[in-house]
């Protein structure tokens, strides 16, 4: 897969000054075209003197991080080439991104993936004015420069991103810099526990480079204002072994000593990594003290040291752009034209504009390029999976509602055959809650993967060295690994509680912007899509109660383009298992998928499932009570587990008590479907929608989540004026099952309450009806207030084709007797 | 404010065995209120023989965090008694609720608050019985817990939480447990670093506890399976001495003396504290080693070791509810009896189920008690803001759009005041972004307060250990001080990106559970809303682009009941002021405020201003071309900076170019205006809404956020069909402020095209001004294209009326000139 297959150690031997000339050539090259794109319209080689209008009107984008990046991105292309390592570069200041951009022009790779940009000077002024320009590049390392799997736009997910990537990737090596204000984040300070993940044979290596250029936007950084013996202590108890490098400073010490000394670090350090790698090849796979960097160097390093008698290298004034003003007045213009010129930029382009082929040879050559490593471009390397059939995991479904089924324990069946077929491109990603959502089956081929201590077998149940489960108590590190694993062409899922899930709401967002970008980039290949399964869902939070709900990050996820993102809710086993195969073989989607575990009657066989995951959405003709060729009277519907559910309990009620009405039961798997055609794939036309929900009669909706999504998705359909929804409301704590459907008026009595309010000739005839339903919900309640659980007759209820089953022991035992595992 | 005033040392004796016998008697009376909790609905005091019936039919909750929080309750208890020292305590692992509520009952806070909750064998019965039960209480440290600021549904935010609540506290001790669960997470793993932050003579101290129980849900920890040398490097890392306890392992080892080692230890602790803080009160303020506790015991400590085979205490399998089928076999209520039967309860409660006084007088009396702490119900302690009169930091605005202002910056202005006038009760909290967001007038009269190193004024520009600005590049931890502060009885704001809000959209979600419950709770008294100041909004990311861009958190937001939830969107300086007065005098909400921060016209004197806020919206008679007593055309509707500035240049084009129209100018201040009056307090009748909008003419609404949001908050209005809504979506990146507002459809030219699709009569007849709108389109983009910086006549554009500004200079050097920093 990479280029490379072993870990070698470097020559041993001292960095001559040829190779010290040609680091210092290339990292003064890139930061002048660092500089170059944050300021200059033309003139890209300073050929004449530097005029106002060579200048960009508008300054955007930021330098003070960049020279950091780009005497790395040096230093390291000298290691890559002697040890030819394959290696990826993630930059978690990704502001830094004209130095991203410049290094990948350096090596060749921008202008083989983008072929206007040439390697002259045309090429340079193209180079230098797309940069934050409208119509041109981002500011960021975004998808558009090569070599990124990390924007950094949102910072903190540096290093689950690099770990992501390194997860089975045996041969590969990770450069991830942490910038020191990324640091502070929340993510990124659990991040450096990742190393407790890593098996060393299996898996790559994270090379973690702490950024210490002392400040953020306006304020110095937490970790460059501590000791060095605390930082130290702080790295240790992280599990590393921090090299400290300091450079730039020392204004007396010769630039050719500061490389000197920082190469014979990396070599130090790479050849220790070198090392841990043979001792895992001869077995030991035991969690070594991972080398670490420590990298001291000031902020905006080689920029003007004051700019109008303020400090500004060294300082947070060089964050974003200094000299902010350069069009100003003459004088900024000449402090501008000097730091141009301070980077010689003679010695470094030829006449044409083409860089000198010596500064060149320092990069490696191909795929070895940081910028061009395929792993950095994961669709080129992703595999499909391998998957099994997911009918033959079907489960017996001899009447609808005629067998009972903890949905995601069958799913956790299937993936145990996906898991064993995909050994090294596949792994569930979840905060400790694999088995609370009811996937278990897989410790039967796999374990958790877990390099920290261990203790006694009868204590660590499935923990071993390599396990395709990862769980850590972070949903930001679960999705951050399944990030990087994705983008670098695996494939996973992450199952987490439907309430907490908002807690990567805006790593959500970033993945996702991510996929719209990159589709619009042909040289982006598809990866596979990022998969959720919550099944520890709202409306079971018994064990937990009101801070354990809230359905919101469907319509999170609903805001963002549609064409990246698909919601699920299938309402019942076979349903969720031909979901989620449909799911695992898609590529660049965010899937959602939501699923109780509770044992819950299934109502499909698979052949129905199929069809109906198919449709994404269909009328349950077994289930309503209307006639062929006349329109009903009502169309109820749900989308979920416990929505549908309730909604077939209202049908048996309203079929026995109102035999006369002509009731059609829809059921939606594939929430988009109830979206406009035009604004997304999936959604009907109108004319779809009016065949299944009628454009005139009452339709009542029974939903999973907040109520208005469903008004969101629909209010330009014909039969919006008629359509009433329940949802989940901010109501507070309960702790049965059926007490929380009633508190969100969800539940079966009130659902019939519903019917009989909306159909106007119902409404005078059936108030007897009513006022029992209401007595039902006042006992149901009055009942588990006294008892603690739900009324038998509630909890037992099954759908009356089913009859036979009501009284069998499998449902007394297993439906709804508490414990959801936390 | 609390009833002590001086750290004092402890008495420098050994702890005499009464008092050890006395701390082991709470436990085990605490344990044992807490198993009754979890497991029983009757025989409180065990005085028949168990039966099934005893049992609860739905066992809920979780045991294995509890019995170490009421061991450390216990030892506090005694220690805070011994010093007079004001405590309160934030349980992290807040699943162990039981504990609290069983500690809150053995110092009597309980039934003083719940007098329904005698302090008998009844009240015993209801305590048992209410316990995660349907009608009764959560089974977290919930708002309903006495003594809980912290619900710790969601984990993370314990450290957080806790200095949040000792910033201006100097008197206040919090002992904060962190669940060495929940340490894994992001958010806590950074708030260690909080020590940073706080000033030793000033603040209170935080005493993080980290309750090493070795297991989560199904896993062992992180930090229990590191060596004690890493954990120990990590917590020096952080900045702390820590301290390492380990009892309840050693089988040998007699209870006392595991109380007299770990009492001898918080004495040594707290000596320590107290020695600090004296050194603070001569001024030494420089950041000292806080000490901080590593408690490594056993989960689910006293409980049965093995359970059917399976070991269980000192295990994960202690979670939630061991014997999870207490009823089912007479074997297991057999284990369950023996256990409630190791607490000897007879020792314990008297006959009539009192608690022993002795070991009552464990305990510190009245406010002392952590339970009656009035820091944790804040609201008592809550004194108004002194607020200066807003209108005297009014922009002037001779005409409207006659000036030019940054509104934030105004807002600054006055916030300054605030300061000069609150200097110890109201504190700005921002990710590194106070000056960004154009608040840094307040560094006039007050500084950034930091802790770490300091180096030279040069760079450390409004840095000090002391000063109300609290900066750290973690939305978490702003988030979480903010809370903490709030809940303890203060006032303060969080500024913010908008797109990064999301980060904390969950922490959002869990205060505003909080502040839904405590509504219901009466003895809970009302704490300062939550304010956020988003002004580094959606449409001006011009140093980031895609990456920074996501409005979404208002629907986030409006997804929670609307009761405690509000949304501004100010649109010009003195609306600002007037919403930001109104918001630092409210009580129990979460404030959301969106306000940009770039140069942009005034449109409304002060006294316009409170009018229109005080409305919350309202028709801009000045700006409309509608004749009295007539109905409009058409209604041009903004919500927002960037809305309202293009509808009132796209009123300018269709007053010049159809005089004849009859346009109509609504602005929308206070988004939940728009919603149904029966929906959200602040919701317009029907009637009232008809009365703005009209019923039937089109509606053409400019909308700060996503369009659909507009929609759901109106889709039952009269009107609702003829809405039509521009407002962002998910389109990609840009770099000029008008290049976005195209993109988005939410342009001055795209705003008159909707006017003519959607006004009939102008759809034949307007088809010339239709083309020359899309060409201006064109136009504009193109321009942006070549020049990097929007169209002169874009950009410069006023509002007619203050035609005589246009050409100034004021305009030429402010507006739109790039800049956001950052």
């Amino acid at each position: 897969m990479s280029t490379t297959t072993t870990w070698q150690s470097g020559s041993g031997t001292a960095i001559d000054d040829a190779t010290l000339d040609r680091i210092d050539k290339w990292w003064r090259a890139a930061n002048y075209l660092s500089v170059g794109q944050i300021y200059l319209l033309d003139n890209p080689l300073l050929r004449e003197p530097l005029t106002r209008d060579h200048v960009k009107p508008r300054l955007l984008g930021h330098w003070g991080t960049t020279p950091g990046l780009n005497f790395l991105y040096a230093h390291l292309n000298r290691a890559i080439a002697e040890r030819s390592q394959s290696t990826i570069y993630v930059t978690g200041p990704g502001h830094g991104g004209p130095g991203l951009v410049a290094s990948a022009y350096l090596d060749g790779t921008y202008s083989e993936t983008y072929s206007d940009i040439t390697e002259d000077e045309e090429g340079l002024r193209r180079l230098f004015k797309q940069f934050s320009f409208p119509g041109g590049i981002p500011s960021h390392v975004a998808p558009e420069t090569p070599g990124s799997i990390h924007e950094g736009g949102e910072l903190g997910y540096a290093l689950s991103h690099a770990y992501g990537a390194a997860f089975d990737n045996p041969d590969l090596l990770v450069a991830a810099v942490v910038g020191d204000g990324e640091a502070e984040t929340g993510p990124l300070a659990t991040s450096w526990h990742s190393n407790k993940f890593v098996n060393p044979a299996q898996d790559g290596v994270v090379l973690p480079i702490l950024h210490l250029n002392g400040y953020k936007i306006a304020n110095p950084t937490v970790l460059d204002r501590i000791s060095d013996d605390e930082l130290r202590a702080l790295m240790v108890g992280y599990g590393h072994k921090p090299f400290f490098f300091e450079g730039g400073y020392d204004q007396d010490e010769p630039i050719a000593e500061v490389h000197r000394r920082f190469a014979a670090m990396l070599d130090e350090v790479l050849d220790e990594i070198a090392a841990i790698k043979a001792r895992a090849a001869q077995g030991d796979v035991s969690r070594p003290q991972w080398p670490m960097i420590v990298f001291r160097t000031p902020k905006g390093w080689t920029g003007p040291d004051y700019i109008d008698g303020k400090k500004t290298t060294g300082s947070w004034r060089a964050h974003q752009v200094p000299l902010a003003n350069a069009r100003d007045t003459a004088e900024h213009l000449e402090v501008l034209e000097q730091w141009l010129a301070s980077y010689r930029v003679a010695e470094l382009f030829d006449a044409t504009g083409a860089l000198d082929p010596d500064i060149r040879a320092l990069a490696p050559t191909g795929d070895l390029r940081m910028s061009a490593n395929p792993v950095a471009n994961g669709g080129i390397l992703l595999r499909d999976l391998r998957l099994p059939d997911f009918r033959d995991f079907a489960v017996d479904v001899p009447t609808p509602g005629g067998s009972i089924s903890e949905a995601p324990r069958v799913l956790g069946e299937y993936l145990t055959e996906v898991i064993r077929r995909n050994p090294d491109n596949f792994r569930i990603f979840g905060p400790d809650e694999t088995a609370s959502n009811r996937l278990q089956a897989v410790y039967g081929v796999t374990d958790k993967q877990w390099n920290a201590d261990f203790e006694s077998p009868e204590v660590d149940e499935h923990l071993a060295r390599a396990g395709r489960v990862m769980e850590m108590l972070s949903e930001h590190q679960c999705q951050g690994w399944l990030e990087g694993y994705l983008l670098t062409g695996r494939h996973g899922l992450f199952t987490s509680y439907e309430a907490f899930i908002h807690i990567v709401d805006s790593m959500f967002n970033q993945h996702a912007k991510w996929l719209k970008v990159t589709n619009d980039i042909p040289w982006r290949r598809p990866i596979a899509s990022l998969n959720y399964l919550l099944s520890s869902h709202v409306w079971r939070q018994d064990h937990n109660g009101f801070s354990h709900q809230d359905p919101g990050f469907i319509d999170h996820v609903v805001n963002k383009k549609a064409e990246v993102v698909r919601v699920y809710l299938p309402p019942d086993a076979n349903t969720l298992l031909s979901t989620y195969d449909h799911c695992l073989r898609s590529r660049q989607y965010v899937n959602v998928v939501v699923s109780g575990k509770q044992p819950a009657p299934n109502f499909l066989t698979m052949d129905q499932a199929v069809a109906h995951c198919t449709r994404g959405l269909g009328i349950w003709e077994w289930a309503g009570s209307e006639a062929p060729d006349e329109e009903p009277d009502v169309v109820l519907a749900a989308a979920g587990d416990v929505p549908t559910l309730e909604v077939l309990a209202a049908v048996d009620i309203l079929r026995r008590e109102l035999p006369q009405l002509k009731v059609r039961v829809v059921n939606v798997v594939d929430l988009m479907r109830l979206q406009d055609a035009r604004e997304h794939p999936h959604g009907l036309t109108d004319a779809e929608f009016d065949t299944i929900f009628t454009a005139d009669r009452p339709i009542v909706f029974a939903y999973h989540g907040y109520p208005w999504l469903i008004h969101r998705l629909t209010y330009r359909r014909n039969g919006h004026a008629n359509l009433h929804v329940r949802g989940y409301k901010e109501e507070g704590t309960t702790t049965t099952p059926f007490d929380m459907v009633m508190l969100n008026d969800l539940d079966r009595f009130h659902l019939v309450i519903d019917v009989i309010d909306h159909v106007h000739w119902l409404r005078a005839s059936q108030a007897g009806l009513r006022q029992r339903m209401v007595d039902a919900r006042l006992e149901a309640r009055q009942y588990t207030r006294e008892h603690g659980e739900d009324l038998p007759s509630v909890r037992d209820w099954v759908w009356p084709d089913a009859q036979d089953l009501s009284s069998s022991e499998q449902v007394d035992a297993t439906v709804f007797t508490g414990g959801d595992n936390e």
